[in-house]
């Protein structure tokens, strides 16, 4: 029986501990996992709203991050009168296992311990993530959600939320995301772990202090390019030089490093970008992802055609074996200049899509 | 009166010394410059074709690396029965100025200093390349060439060539290129360059023995990232899994990076990208590239459909300019699934079309 749901376990940068070991894709066991959340309105068991984070979000998706003070990474999605609407569900947000904002993830320190995971971290998977959260749930009384809502690696978390507990989902609202991390993704989040790994302070990944935030930093970097389209590079900078034959887009990259490593860890980047290279919801169902899902799940999916990074092609691969499945898809393609982190950004008709689709569940 | 040419002065793995003085576009004198290059046929002075390598391309056009022992690096477009063949033109290659095959570069040391220059070496230009060449050309008895050739940066010094020394040009062919480095492409060499820089033992630039090869391996893999096309990616590796959770992909530039460290310096790689950065032929025309040609030049474009480095908008942008200037041009939009390195590829089109294209001259 799950303890009764205290108004102390509501609210934001709220922490608790599962109670039960959390066993891994790999077959580990872990224990004592803790996971870092916000909640937004009153609770209720009927009308919750899963948020799932992308790759280097977090918790606050809608207030200020408790740790820089900048504004929830979603204030655009959800909100009074937003189409996640606080004052019409009750909607949730966690830190995704593995990474380093209060959820259990290599900076963490085992039970008993008195260093950080480090390098003996385990592998953990999009599935081990969605279980964690499931185990989240089922602490703070919530049986099923109304829907489970991400873009990007959180587009990844709302299908396999779909796929493994389809009992548990009523609709999933997944944007600018994919069924399955192509090659180039892998290999630009490998250029990034190298870059990680070829920086002295990593130490295979046992570290003290900052770490390797040089290679960190160069890892964002190379992420961030893929983040925007050319033509929103182009637009935002073209060939402005900054000073010294600076160009302004080599001063912007450098900016987005150097703040990253103010707010991310080296370790949970590399096992949450290696979760997220070994997502493929096909694979676990014979290379079918029809097979994947429920037909008693109803889906939004949403992509933009500046996004090279997901794109429109990948969404249509998930349209495809809903339709074949026979679950219930609307599925549209958003016109953006700003590449994948479109979906970070306050659209309109982003927010007319997904308001609509949750104002009819 | 340039010396007399010798047959000693042509052949394989050359190297002559400019006798003047270089003037670079920064203003710096650059004093006993070196010129490394090999020459393919017998000396003609009216029938020659100057090819202009890559980024990361060396002298080696057609005969094997002397470094390396690798095949020539276009033996697909140049040979005995090949586009550009040797028994019918006096085929030219150099090592582009700041490179790291022969020709003077930061691992040069200057005229009587017994270190090489390092930090110390000036910012170069596309259009500096291009005037060594030209002096070397000078050296070597060869006022006027019949064409000059080249892919990706190869390109850029096709197009400068035919800019700055129009009366020594009668035909460019310019594959795979731009006129102007874009914001992408500016963002993805800065990404190149920090991992280079983060690296402890670039030392600034002033380096001894290897260098920063860690920083260098992975500049070059994210690079052979912009290389490759999505497709070519996915048909190549697609999530095949080496060993112990290590994908295909992630195996191969991990070897694209320690191979590129063999044969290449970290200095040269940041003097060559900042070249390719600074490159804009219109801004020198004040914002016109019409104004960068001249009529007299008959020029062949060519791009590939799966090249999203060099996208075929940008050999748009130069066709458009030569038909403004009303200079002849052919230009063809070839099929490929092999993104930008489909220029170094053996494709019969892009043989039928360069043959062709010289043959006509």
């Amino acid at each position: 029986m799950p303890p009764p749901v205290l108004n102390s376990a509501l609210g934001l940068g709220r922490r608790l501990t599962l109670p039960d070991p959390l066993r891994l894709d790999s077959g580990v066991e872990l224990a004592g996992a803790k996971v870092a959340y916000s909640t937004y309105g009153a609770f209720d068991p009927d009308n919750a709203v899963l948020i799932c984070h992308a790759l280097t979000g977090n918790q606050h998706v809608a207030s200020p991050d408790l740790k820089t003070g900048k504004p929830g990474w979603w204030e655009a999605m959800v909100g009074a009168g937003r189409p996640i609407d606080p004052t019409r569900n009750f909607v949730l947000c966690a830190n995704v296992l593995g990474g380093c904002s209060g959820s259990t993830g290599p900076c963490s320190t085992p039970p008993g311990a008195s260093r950080p995971y480090g390098s003996a971290f385990p592998a953990i998977t999009i599935g081990d993530m969605v279980r964690a959260q499931a185990a989240w749930l089922d602490q703070l009384g919530v049986k099923r959600l109304k829907a489970v809502v991400g873009g990007s690696m959180g587009g990844a978390q709302a299908l396999a939320w779909a796929s493994l507990l389809p009992e548990r989902v009523r609709a999933a609202v997944v944007i600018a995301s994919a069924a399955r991390h192509s090659a180039q993704n892998i290999a630009f989040h490998e250029v990034g772990r190298a870059a990680i790994m070829a920086d002295p302070d990593w130490n295979g990944g046992d570290y003290d202090g900052a770490g390797p935030v040089r290679g960190l930093a160069v890892a964002r970097m190379a992420a961030h390019v893929t983040y925007l389209s050319e033509r929103a590079l182009t637009e935002r900078f073209g060939r402005q030089l900054r000073n010294a034959g600076q160009f302004e887009v080599e001063s912007y990259l450098h900016h987005q490093g150097a703040r990253f490593v103010e707010r991310f860890d080296a370790n949970s980047y590399i096992a949450i970008t290696r979760a997220l290279d070994a997502f493929d919801l096909a694979e676990a169902h014979g290379g079918s992802l029809a097979r994947a899902f429920s037909p008693a799940t109803r889906f939004c999916v949403v992509s933009f055609d500046s996004d090279w990074l997901y794109p429109t092609a990948e969404s249509r691969a998930i349209v495809r074996a809903l339709n074949a499945c026979g679950a219930p898809v609307s599925f549209v393609e958003l016109s953006s200049p700003h590449g994948h982190d479109a979906f970070l950004l306050d659209q309109p008709d982003l927010r007319a899509v997904v308001g609509g689709f949750l104002g009819s569940l």
